[in-house]
């Protein structure tokens, strides 16, 4: 099941896309898709629905991101050896954590803003997961009943804010906007095998960075059991599980968005985003 | 004006103490304090309203967080000059920030938790504040605007997990429990000059912490600044400014917590907080 979120900001109605791509209206099992949506019992009735009796809803303009009040974001650095490798880092020994502010999710094909004063706004392509249980100290074996669904994001960053700051990453990860998240939160048993997912990134129709997940370092039942050892997990909770190589800081000289830009991304089984790259008003 | 939440986890009740004490219902002006209520004219009309006309919640058994639905918990890294030299770091060039995860968040008096595999758990007294209106790029002329109220955080670390670990510190900041907060949200009409605010805090009865607001490297109108010109913030979030010297780290050899300890800390103006540390279940 691909579940969504569509209208205009603060007006999204939660839906279902169906198998033949018409987004229907689940308003009568949700007020809206989130953690307790994900956790409870509604979500486990619309999947016992069929979908061709659910209202349709005409002329979709937007697809926010398909999940409202997210807690927690959490990212996993260097997950791709090869990306690790472009940016001159060993694969680590252990997952690298890091957090981007919540206030950074914005839907799949928002507008992306540049911050005031970057010159060093960067792109990432990742597969993430969202949490549709409450999950602490999981074992490995059970930690795939703990995922609602899978998703895109596009990690964006501020290389300068994230790197050559006082301090942690979070300056650079979690301005406004640079959490595009969507369109579609993909249920397991629709998605199937998640290490063999072909990712793509292209800028200007330039494509920059190519992958597939089943190069991803730590795998993502490895991701819940580890991260669970730290903190609790909640439904709704998104974490987004690195990128494969091809980002701006990587290449030489490094290539970086401006106004203008337009980035296209993909994940097999998980849609696309488009965003257009704006100046900050 | 004294914000608090009064009640057992998850049945919490918004209230005001008076100048006399005494715990009164603000159910009739909001359902919860959160940053909705925070932001908007609830809180005028409440700070407009003789107190003693409100209901009296007698016999309260627990005082919560003050707010519910943080959206962002952020911590400002080595900001007095004086813990920053028994950490053997210089005072940062511009402010450290890093994110402790909203699951962190709990009452004021309730359980901290070592997690399963720590060894280093520490404590750190710290005056924090509540955005009241979304902020971004504000002037430190302005920021104060912005400013819902002062409370007193807990900034709770596992030392092993934060700093012997691949990454980001997210790993030892963001453990259920380590961020304890309340338990008022005290006003800033009511608070007065945050400059100027005794610290402290026992480990079973021994003093560990002692320290002022005065000598706070980065102060609160310049991190409100500072912060915004890398994401906005919104009603509701935390900002935790950083801790005095005496953190269990700072000590040769280090001394942490353990469980059957008693954290007992306070601020000047805000308060005080009880906690017992208990081992994870």
């Amino acid at each position: 099941m691909k579940l969504v979120r569509v209208g205009n900001k603060g007006q999204e109605r939660p839906a279902v896309v169906d198998s033949q791509g018409v987004v229907r209206c689940i308003a009568s099992f949700t007020a809206d898709i989130n953690g307790d949506f994900l956790a409870g019992a509604s979500l486990n009735a619309l999947k016992k629905t069929d979908l061709s009796t659910l209202p349709v809803i005409d002329n979709v303009q937007r697809y926010a991101e398909p999940v409202k009040g997210v807690g927690k974001f959490i990212c996993v650095g260097l997950n791709y050896a090869d990306h690790a490798a472009e940016s001159g880092k060993e694969v680590p020994p252990e997952p690298v954590l890091f957090t981007k502010a919540t206030s950074s999710i914005t839907g799949p094909n928002d507008n992306v803003v540049i911050p005031r004063n970057s010159t060093k706004t960067d792109w990432e392509v990742e597969l993430a997961f969202v949490i549709g249980k409450h999950a602490k100290y999981v074992s490995e074996a059970d930690a795939m009943t703990y995922v609602a669904g899978f998703t895109i994001v596009n990690d964006l960053s501020e290389r300068e804010f994230q790197l050559e700051k006082a301090g942690q990453w979070c300056k650079g990860k979690g301005c406004d906007t640079f959490g595009p998240f969507g369109p579609y939160l993909v249920t397991p048993d629709e998605l199937g095998d998640f290490n063999n997912l072909d990712m793509w990134l292209d800028v200007n129709g330039e494509r920059m960075q190519t992958g597939n997940s089943r190069t991803m370092v730590y795998k993502i039942p490895f991701l819940v059991h580890y991260i669970s050892q730290f903190m609790s997990l909640q439904p709704g909770d998104i974490i987004s599980t690195g990128t494969p190589p091809g980002v701006g800081m990587g290449f030489r000289p490094p290539r970086y968005l401006k106004a203008g830009d337009v980035m296209h991304l993909g994940i097999q089984g998980l849609g696309e985003q488009t965003q257009q790259v704006v100046a900050d008003s």
